[in-house]
């Protein structure tokens, strides 16, 4: 079997890019392009059944990433699944699990089955229980047996924090907040605990044997990520950085797939530099972020603080937008809570691909003007990103105005019959 | 009586320059040599007993404004009285009641009281109202009396639509989505109907003897603001802010302080231009933003499609961001919602001003951080935009982790443990 990367370098078009090329209206030849060029990745591990290939990078439409998973705390494996499909129906591309604690295998299983979107993993949780919940335990062997396991499993794609290495570790301690990735800090303290180099760098050969025989795409975690504003685009962040751009390189070496995760926490005017310096380091890889959150001060709002930096990402280069939910720095996500960063982030992938000027984008929303101006509520309410939320707030006028003017001082009905007479050529 | 401008341009510092020197930290000299030369605003009407001034311009924080006021459809005084209550409680800086409708003296007159912010007004809407709601009737000298009553009652600023001219509104006919400001809309129909120039227009140095009296600021209002993304930065947007450019000049000659609307709705690629082209067109007029949206397609969720513009209107460019709220395009909006549109618009305003290095802004996130990363919830309830929305959510925990990712998977408990270890002389 060749990796999807393979087979574009050989020159062949796989089903995979067909399906891709079809629903993003491209030509097949330049998915395949992209794809052989490591600017487009398609995450998709035959062993996962039930998929439809899914493509990121950007000569493709922007994605977004749904994070799922229970906590150690609390949740359930059917609890879980209900966000699963909730956040299939409200749009998702992509879905992670990150849950920690027991059972993972089972709950792993029935999350793929129920996804047809690629899903992906951080393998590192599930080897820290395999290992007691102790850093001090923690074994390469282990890990790389997890990857096994969700490799053959069917796991899309997974997180692997090895781009933080050794020497990174004084950087980040001395930071305002330190490490706020979970594998990162896992990584860090046993890196200064043994006083070792990364376990996965220095297994770096055996993770890529896994990948290419499973056609797992790598996404390069970005363990120093900021965790504020203050630690944005600082020497840690970028230091590792640098080393994620050598992995890139490295995956492509190995015939594996690759895209590399970035912030987190970052200031408006620094985005663009961010999303610019990641496409120069890493060669294009597809750019997948975490937000970014633009300002700290806003807990229980995060979805809309990290929409604002997502869609600017979109912008300037990032290729995948993993939501932040209302939830985030306070608590686990609840259903509702995924619904309301599934819709910000769709929104902020849109309104980026408007703004790059991604063909075909904004014909949605002239389709919505056009449905406006007509009051054509109907086709609003079908063109609407979430039409039962409009719906349910138009209570129920289906006339040529609506409550929030009122129908005597409804500029559209003015500014409508306006246009009829100077059609029809009343004084001009 | 002086207005603030000429008081400044005379030397003197006001009393309202001192205020909102004190309220923002920077020198009284600063305020008055900014409200001077016209890039800051104080509308603050002597009669208007119990405001608490507040300035608008790139000098200073970057201020929202909630939209208020009943439809003719719907909604009692005490309902918008409620909303009010609401907007200041959740912090908006100033408020405009919109209404239409009858016994909008009565209602002004307890906004006015309740409202310790400047409170705004669309004359036109009640010219409306006593010219029997046909535009037909609508009369010069019944808007001027009407300007002229809102002044008396101690209206801060007025937006009026001076600058859509006759000869702009074939251009508007043209477009996809033809006019969509209310205001707008009148005038235009007005002017096609009589092939008349624009009254406001037309009588402008009257309008200015009224404003000069009372130190009413002119909001000057962007008729032809678009209404899509299909219609952003169109000829017709950009003829009427020439006119917009002009009646600034002729504010500032007759000693009446002016700020100017924006648009509404703009692709994120052009939102920079905007500001720019605004800034230079009007020189450096503070200019007073609605959202703008970003995108059309997200009926529902328009707090945060807006949201992102007008972060980046604040980085580029904007001063005063009126809010927009849930409801937009669908209905009046509900108390809640009102709190939604604020919450969301003073995220836009903090991180705008953060990413423009507005003095000072960037310490609140910082104190979050530092919070954050001593698990000193207290503290970051304190802190938090919303404490209570963040309470809520944190659902009592009060120890060192959340349910997000539970005690044994904290990065923040890690990434600390391990700083103490290499603070200590732990290997290294």
């Amino acid at each position: 079997m060749m990796t999807q990367i393979e087979s574009a370098r050989s020159g062949g078009v796989t089903q995979a890019m067909q399906c891709v090329a079809a629903d993003e209206h491209v030509a097949p030849e330049a998915v395949r392009d992209a794809v052989a060029r490591g600017s487009a990745v398609i995450p998709a591990n035959p062993a996962h059944a039930n998929l439809r290939p899914a493509g990121v990078g950007r000569l493709l439409r922007t994605k977004i990433n749904a994070n799922l998973g229970r906590s150690t705390d609390t949740s359930s494996i059917e609890n879980e699944l209900a966000k699963l499909r909730l956040a299939l129906d409200a749009g998702a591309d992509f879905v992670m699990d990150l849950s920690v604690g027991t059972d993972l295998t089972a709950l792993r299983r029935a999350m793929l089955e129920a996804s047809t979107v690629p899903l992906g993993t951080v393998p590192l949780y599930e080897t820290l229980n395999r290992c007691g919940g102790d850093v001090a335990r923690l074994e390469a062997d282990v890990l790389l047996s997890v990857i096994r396991d969700h490799a053959e499993q069917g796991v899309d794609f997974m997180t692997l924090h090895a781009g933080l290495l050794r020497r990174h570790v004084s950087l980040a301690v001395r930071r305002r907040m330190g490490i706020v990735s979970r594998g990162g800090a896992i990584m860090a303290e046993w890196m200064a605990d043994r006083d070792r180099e990364n376990l996965l760098y220095e297994r770096w050969d055996e993770v890529m044997d896994i990948c290419r025989r499973h056609d797992v795409t790598v996404s390069l975690g970005d363990g120093l990520r900021p965790g504020c504003l203050a630690d944005a685009s600082d020497a840690a962040q970028f230091a590792e950085l640098d080393v994620l751009g050598e992995l890139v390189r490295r995956c492509r070496d190995a015939g594996v797939q690759v895209m590399v995760e970035g912030p987190g926490h970052v200031p408006l005017n620094e985005i663009q530099m961010n999303m610019e310096r990641e496409q120069e380091v890493c060669d294009a890889a597809p750019f997948y972020v975490l937000g970014p959150v633009v300002t700290d001060v806003a807990p229980g709002y995060d979805h809309i603080t990290s929409c604002i930096g997502a869609t600017l990402a979109t912008q300037y280069g990032a290729s995948l937008l993993c939501y932040v939910t209302p939830a985030e720095h306070l608590g686990l996500p609840t259903c509702d809570d995924v619904r309301q960063g599934v819709m910000a982030y769709r929104i902020a992938a849109h309104a980026g691909d408007v703004g790059r000027g991604h063909p075909g984008a904004r014909e949605w929303d002239d389709a919505m003007a056009d449905a406006r101006i007509r009051f054509d509520w109907r086709r609003q309410f079908e063109l609407a990103l979430d039409g039962d939320e409009a719906r349910r707030r138009h209570a129920g006028t289906e006339d040529d105005f609506c409550t929030m003017c009122g129908r005597d001082f409804c500029a559209m009905r003015t500014s409508t019959r306006l246009r009829r007479k100077e059609e029809g050529g009343a004084p001009s």
